[in-house]
């Protein structure tokens, strides 16, 4: 049976960990100078629904570093759900490629998508999530753990407007034991349908999911993530708007950073806009990992592609041999 | 010399019949799982001057799974005798690639580029024919001949209207000594010029081919083919007025299905609008080979590539000493 | 340390003369058949802030034959300077893929790409210079040298407008010693800044320089070259201010090139305007090189690959040995 990567709530704490460190594992193996070609010849289908760059570009780099090749189809090239049914598309496609990935306007779009492909089929975000996003986010906070601190210890606060990624980001801490904060402005902070999804989440693993406008959460945090303050809403805030209800207080600034803790590293999913929601100082710090973050997006791919086109077992055994361990 | 591959008329039925098997022999190779490298570092360049999912993604993929890769110019990127001569176009693509196909909007134009390339050029589709959806069409109609029966046994009906769809089955099917009949309404029936076409392959086929109104035509139809009703026009006929036209005589429905015969099967070149030309009843029932009929779009397009690139001796060994026949 | 090809200006005639040689070893390894991967599994991204057919293509040909893959990000896709600071995207494309390649509508843009970027960085034309168009016309002229003379006695002429083509050409002559000629009308004549690049180019050099519209200038050159009347300005020319401009003294007809010399060749950039800066007569007379010209583009894009990736010196040995040369 064929798995789909539409929500990381399908998956449980093992799993998307043992994604994780493929993903940790198959990027030592390709730093080493080690080629893999586990996907030879094999086909990814890219639909865009919606520009993007980080994500085309991490899968299309991805199956070029694993023997295949990405297809990509921009916005307007396919119209999911217009000219054709959702089902005639999916299973069209399963004939022609190996594995889709597909950015979308409506969630429902790739639910629709996977339901009726019989190939894989990867969200490469949608208004609802960003799952892509949270792997290489998990990956990145993964590899930058404070120096005696499990994930399970670690405090996450995303500062600012309930964005995808911000409830992305909160369904992965949660789901793997970790501290989360949503701290934001009311009106804009994470909705009760994913408060209950954290709840539940930390429920079984341990951790803990507040949110709130109080700018005493941000102490102790490990990780401080923010985003942009427009661009995912229909009716756009304006400039003048957006800071009025933003700003400074969800301003990322140096004080911010100090105040969460001495070693406190600074995400951002990018692009930002600078001196809006994150100062250059942070940005430009040694506490931005930011840039790693962007790279983890590879990372992320690469795992992805690997598990959910069934050779990640193969890929292990290849990367370990390799590299000796 | 090189050759192109611009009309079907171009070629015998021995030549046709080579690229069809030929086509199913490398989907064995290929579902078997031996890869093959026959195109290796070769470049296909398409040129779409429509877009178009199915024959892109089917030329693109069938170019990786050959070892080469298809470089996609859509729409726009290339005024093909717009800023420069087709001339100009052709000789210059000559150099920086080694095989073209383009979809184009006036017919003309692939003849110009063909005459003027010193390269392979492939019609991925012109206002005036579809010879890679006939190959696909070929093959799967090969592929799911009635037991017992031979192609030159077999009738073909075409329901609707008379697009470069139903134009180039028919070539097809009178070329390869099958019998045709195109069912559709006075006005919109295959003109003069291809019923001369037809007429003149049946001579040489012992084929035949009809061309009418009276829905008896229907009967003892080994395979009922049909497209949509609108899209393919300059003036777009308004939904209320196609459906005066076809609705209910032309659409597919079961009923029409078991008047063929009891085994008839249901072709569609895709997108399909459903419950338009054809009811869901018909499109859902195993009767219908249209999701077979996509993949054969691409087990065409490696056939077609790898017979005009020159390497389709090579290619058949390989294929035979993989698969042990 | 990575190094970026933004102008051949910050290159000795040492250095492109090495690339254009390594371009023709490469070019000769590929027609004898022999494949490369030398940038395996390497991803070039190409950002094209205007369309183009030729350096698109030619560079994607040239990913495809050394053993990667070209990224095209269309016009558009990506905003430079605009969503995120050229810092950012300069970063996060430097954690994706390989090696960049830009045309941009400012010159600014591509040197704060090189700047920023931590992966080599190739300037795909901007408003300012087009040096891999430079590379390509170099090879050219090296392959088609009048019998008996060197690069360093040639006369290289420009016919019409002084544009990036005009300019490149002239900073490649000066620099590797060849004497050029701008013949163009007062208005449209090489500026004072790039008139002094060439001076100081041949002060090293010993080749010289000349901006004229005297038409006798023309006598004894081995190359005329010439490029579109309009295309290249903010404010587009009317074909009938043009044709007043440069029509008919400025049109390279057969008059033109017999007065340059009995064995003249004609180069041109392309696309060009046939019967407007050249007659057809010279573009399809044996004399044209405009062809050769064409795809020379792609030996230069494979040359440049190869040398901005670090692996020239395994190229050619790879080339040597495979050609026992």
């Amino acid at each position: 049976m064929k798995k789909d990567f539409v929500d990381t709530s399908d998956f449980t704490k093992e799993e998307l960990l043992y994604i994780a460190n493929l993903g940790i594992l198959i990027k030592k193996n390709i730093k080493a100078g080690f080629p893999l070609n586990v996907l030879y010849h094999k086909t990814l289908g890219m639909i865009f629904e919606q520009s993007s760059t980080r994500t085309r570009v991490s899968f299309e780099t991805a199956m070029t570093q694993l023997g295949g090749h990405a297809q990509y189809l921009a916005p307007g090239q396919i119209q999911l759900g217009k000219h054709e049914t959702y089902y005639d598309t999916a299973k069209v496609l399963s004939r022609l490629v190996d594995i889709l990935m597909a950015r979308v306007q409506k969630h429902e779009t790739i639910v629709e998508l996977a339901k009726n492909a019989d190939i894989p089929v990867i969200n490469g975000m949608s208004d609802y999530n960003h799952p892509t996003q949270e792997m290489g986010d998990l990956i990145t906070m993964l590899e930058h753990l404070p120096a005696g601190k499990r994930f399970e210890d670690c405090k996450v606060v995303f500062v600012g407007d309930a964005t995808q990624v911000c409830a992305s980001l909160m369904m992965t801490v949660t789901k793997l034991g970790g501290h989360f904060v949503h701290f934001g402005p009311k009106g804009f902070q994470l909705n009760e349908h994913f408060q209950e999804i954290g709840r539940k989440n930390c429920e079984i693993s341990g951790g803990s999911i507040l949110v709130t406008d109080d700018e005493e959460a941000i102490v102790g945090a490990d990780f401080v993530y923010t985003d942009v303050w427009y661009g995912l809403y229909e009716a756009e805030l304006s400039e003048e708007e957006r800071n009025r209800i933003f700003y400074p207080k969800y301003q990322v600034d140096m004080d911010m950073m100090n105040k969460a803790s001495a070693n406190s590293k600074f995400m951002h999913c990018l692009p930002a806009t600078r001196n809006e929601e994150v100062t250059d100082e942070v940005m430009d710090s040694p506490r931005s990992i930011a840039f790693d973050e962007a790279e983890n997006r590879l990372t992320a791919m690469r795992a992805l592609l690997v598990y959910f086109m069934g050779v990640a077992d193969t890929t292990e055994k290849i990367c370990r041999r390799n590299l000796g361990i």
